[in-house]
């Protein structure tokens, strides 16, 4: 007789190997399959996802169809058609019905699916929730048939398992259909399938998305674009952020015969003078073979790549939203809303987190009909994706919180939290590889890198905000208190010029000397015909003024343009133009055009308006010219400023005669 | 030559299997290793989760040793001891350096571990940081000698890789150290290895816990109960919120040979009547073959399981933290602030979600020195392990957030967030099976049976809270009333007298008629030699009294209560007690005594005082005897209630004589 097990043995006895597939169905909460109608949004999401991903890479405009029926009272059907290339009838299966297993995961380009679970996952949860098996449809263009088979995972091999396969004719000359019949729970709304192929088709205009709801209800989003967004290069790991252990899987799988040639062919942004320096400063040779480089060595070519200056990741392997589908994207939440103030869309420059190129856009809109007594809304995006959930785990929202908007103008309890005020702010995170928090993709993790570049975003549109609102309130301040003195000051005059029965004065140089300030007023109209832009430059100061007049449009923009009358200089390329205006006395007033096409989508204030020749203080509705801003100023136009700063400083100094003639000859305010 | 490949082809060709040690390498941030301060809190508890749960299941008293210390620049070597039974030689480099491999993940009761990945994840992000292997001891009480193990992940395989191996000596008769260098930054405060340990210790009192900080800094969470927590035990699958796929998994697996067995003995809470009812539903034979009940039928008997009332799931498979330790928890974070009030802590009765049982726990502290000014701070634990990161994704947090606490007390913008004030809320979920929203182990996932049970106990706490401020301010109005009478009538009596040349008359009939309540004062004193609760009751109306006076305490603490004088009914069991005392004539007064065992743990107010005999308005420092409250009281005293509540009915009806008698006696209200 053998003696009692030992604990330990007792314990060993216990241990197995857990499928991959076993943990997820036990774990569908992680895969966003907590409950039946966030189960819906995550098949939905993951199928659409996918049928936009195919069409990129084969570079076919998108169209999807996604249908939901009602199957029973908590059940429902999904079915989801593409027009992408089709799948061959042998990997169908793993596509469809084994975790972890795809093509993007070692691929190192922008895509939405990266991980090899999504669709996946789907069939999983249906074959858990209702024992229903995937069917799908697949033709590719070479075949005469379609191949429909209806497929059941495996849980324990996580492997998939054919229940039926057939062949048939179908009416599209290539594409996929997966049907799957979940538990689910079809809801409008925040959160809906509405809302994210809405938030899709934003994003994504060349695709066309058409979604059936239970009710029959048909809505198609049409595409808004006929070419497809440039398609996202596969790049080279780059070594910034990138870990030893990463490091070493590299090196031990190259093929490049020497360690020079790994680190000028196998990495991004690794140059010859930089491979020579790394080269030097790990004391290693150009010539070592890579996967002998080990240990100690291994940890000095780190460190030297870490140390020694690269190149930036090159953008061609990322596809960012770009400023004009930010705007759309932000227009099309606020409905019938009018926003005051589109601010400037924000693009960082691609850099690195972990090795993978990555870079952050920011669109901010403000005021008009938006709640100003509730947190501003967020529109979070991951690689051209929506993400509608777990908006409080995300870093998006961290470095939203974490920023402190009352010194832009918003209300913030205590420096931190979620901003108050009439404000949306859309952000895209776009990277060959986003850390998600969870395989359901709906948070991106914290990661200092990304965390930077978020903070930089939003501070440079939180920075276009604070200058609108402080535009915004000296206008008001500067029209209330026109408003006075053109209703006050003619009153006061007739009175008085009556009680001594004298002529009324001409008010213009008290007037402006009161004002002293040069105002510049833009308006947009768009009629069938065109969009024009119209720009008033009056001079409310008392004295003669010279002044230089300076636009900045999108350049995309400024090529449709037409200005009336000609400007003096342009810089197409920057989408600049700049005009002398004539010397205008007090009171005077020049008045410029622009014409666009007609349906030009351009708001006010895309055109940025500045104004040389006269000090800031005295200036409404343009800003000075630039001190400590970006722009680069035409020489003449710097010159110009200049000198009529010097100008002003000297007729500062010593008053203008005809300055104290007004004055003299009427000045009502000494008789009050 | 053959064509060149379609699109179809050139996409299949990329097709590849992910290896999940690969996925979870590039994805390390779902595991907790998203930067250098996580990764090393990760790391300790995976270790330190483990030791503990092998010290229950072994019933061993954990003791372990976690040292951290400085390896370099950004490393720190992570080394964690423990006192457990010891891992068998074969089943170190799987336990160690293979992800989704375990013994908890197939059991169903309550652990901190159950996925299978913690711990390798930690050895995944050494190998991958610092490229150093894990550096595993283990002994187990047969052997002479620990085994000595230097293990890799080969993440294109999952599987292990030892790179050293050797026998030693060890002054340890059996246990397990765990040696790791990682990537990883020290911190001392919030999120902490050392907030870690101290949060375990509480709601784990029988683990001895000693932490070495980097510098040199020794930390020992004392022993402070020398009994193990019960086993929690296996239990079966319950049906309610079992999914289809899953029953189907169970009846394919199953070894009883009929149906009818299988509902019996394979699945929890289901009563022999109970199996006759889901059979007669489901028009299932109970001889039927478990394994051929598929499609339709499988459907009927799921329908019928989730229809038929079944027995709610036992407790013995889980094991909540308790009042007692829910209290220490609480204590411990407060330090030295001196909150007003302890709400007696709620644990609600188990319930199921998917199939787990589950319950929930609420303990709250309001007021004293707690920030009224900053949202209320919330402690998380989960199966007893307290959860430091990813609040905001947390159903606990979105519970609290959901409820409206402007009702009972708490300022709350528009009704929802987390409300403002001083108070600090802990919230404990123990299950067979945590749904987590990612493998981190940091948030609880929304689920509709959890969010219901968290939502009721926290009804629950908030009420005790409610109860609790409306009682202090009515006390604080009262006593501020109290005040005013007894400083100003007195002046007044003796000032009107003097003018009046009259004695002083009596001012009992006065105060008594102004006052009109009872007032029960409850004082708690701890000596050396015991811990004493005094309770004063007094007639501050105008007329004699009968009262009934009832008190609560919890029933541990009851047991070892003496009573002066002895009361005239008690309910050991439900820690109830209670008093007719003598007859009180206005402004007299009785008292009881109450002497507990010094170190007694009990606050003032963990004992609930009741009255009878007087309506509600009349009472202060106590509750009226319930109507709506989940008191069950014995019948003698609702009978006393009763008849005192008709005769007050009568005595309002009718006024007294010496009521008014007192009133025309003296009444220095008229000269004023």
């Amino acid at each position: 007789m053998s003696p009692p097990p030992t604990i330990a043995q007792q314990l060993a006895a216990k241990q197995r190997e857990i499928s991959v597939a076993e943990f997820f169905e036990r774990n569908r909460q992680i895969l966003g399959f907590d409950n039946p109608s966030r189960a819906l949004l995550t098949t939905v999401k993951e199928a659409l996802d996918n049928a936009v991903d195919i069409g990129e890479e084969a570079r076919i405009l998108p169209d999807v169809l996604v249908e939901i029926t009602k199957e029973g009272e908590d059940r429902l059907r999904v079915a989801v058609t593409d027009n992408g290339p089709g799948i061959l009838r042998k990997e169908i299966p793993n596509v469809f019905a084994r975790l972890l297993y795809g093509s993007r995961f070692h691929s190192n380009r922008q895509a939405r699916g990266q991980q090899g679970i999504g669709i996946s996952a789907a069939v999983l949860y249906a074959n858990l929730t209702t024992a229903r098996p995937a069917h799908i449809v697949s033709k590719v263009e070479e075949d005469e048939a379609a191949h429909v088979l209806d497929l059941f995972i495996d849980t324990q091999k996580n492997q998939p398992r054919v229940a039926s396969e057939d062949l048939v004719l179908w009416d599209r000359p290539h594409g996929t259909r997966v049907e799957l019949v979940i538990k689910a729970r079809y809801q409008r709304g925040r959160q809906s399938p509405y809302e994210y192929l809405r938030g899709t088709a934003i994003v994504n205009p060349h695709a066309r998305l058409v979604l059936v709801e239970p009710d029959g209800t048909r809505v198609t989003f049409e595409r808004a674009a006929q070419e497809l967004p440039a398609l996202a290069q596969e790049t080279l790991p780059h070594p910034y952020g990138l870990e030893l252990g990463e490091l070493g899987h590299l090196l031990k799988s190259t093929k490049r015969p020497t360690l020079g040639e790994f680190l000028a062919k196998d990495l991004a942004g690794v140059s010859p003078r930089a491979v020579k320096e790394v080269l030097e400063r790990s004391a290693l040779g150009a010539r070592s073979d890579p996967g002998a480089v080990q240990g100690e060595a291994q940890e000095r070519l780190l460190g030297a790549l870490h140390q020694v200056p690269l190149v930036a990741p090159s953008a061609d392997c990322l596809s960012p939203i770009g400023p004009l589908l930010i705007k759309r994207g932000l227009r099309n939440v606020l409905g019938d809303l009018r926003p005051d103030f589109f601010a400037p869309p924000v693009s960082r420059p691609p850099k690195v987190h972990a090795g993978f190129p990555f870079l952050v856009e920011v669109g901010l809109v403000y005021g008009g009909g938006l709640p100003a007594d509730q947190p501003v809304q967020i529109l979070r995006f991951a690689n051209r994706v929506p993400l509608l959930f777990q908006q409080g785990a995300c870093a998006i929202t961290n470095a939203i919180s974490n920023l402190d908007w009352r010194r832009y103008g918003l209300d913030q309890k205590g420096g931190s939290g979620l901003p108050v005020g009439p404000a949306v702010l859309l952000v895209h995170v776009a990277s060959t590889k986003i850390p998600f928090t969870s395989e359901a993709k709906e948070a991106i993790a914290e990661d200092p890198e990304i965390d930077k570049e978020l903070t930089l975003a939003l501070q440079a549109a939180a920075r276009h905000l604070r200058t609108h609102i402080s535009r915004q309130s000296r206008r008001a301040f500067a029209s209330e208190k026109f408003a006075i003195i053109q209703r006050i000051l003619p009153k006061l005059a007739e009175k008085t010029s009556h009680l001594l029965d004298k002529p009324v004065p001409d008010l213009t140089p008290v007037i402006t000397r009161i004002m002293d300030v040069v105002n510049v007023d833009t308006s947009v109209a768009a009629t069938p015909a065109s969009v024009g832009v119209g720009v008033e430059v009056t001079n409310y100061t008392p004295r003669a003024r010279v002044l230089e007049l300076f636009v900045e449009i999108p350049p995309n923009e400024f090529a449709l343009a037409t200005f009336d009358p000609a400007p003096d200089g342009t810089e197409a390329g920057l989408g600049r133009a700049w005009w002398t205006l004539p010397k205008l006395g007090p009171n005077a007033r020049a008045k410029l055009a622009l014409t666009f096409p007609p349906k030009t989508d351009l708001e006010a204030n895309d055109l940025d308006w500045y104004v040389a020749g006269i000090d800031e203080a005295h200036v409404l509705g343009a800003d000075p010219l630039p001190g400590d801003w970006d722009v680069r100023l035409p020489r003449t136009i710097i010159e110009a400023a200049e000198s009529a700063a010097a100008e002003e400083a000297a007729a500062t100094a010593e008053p203008e005669v005809d300055y104290d003639a007004a004055e003299s000859s009427a000045s009502p305010s000494d008789d009050e």
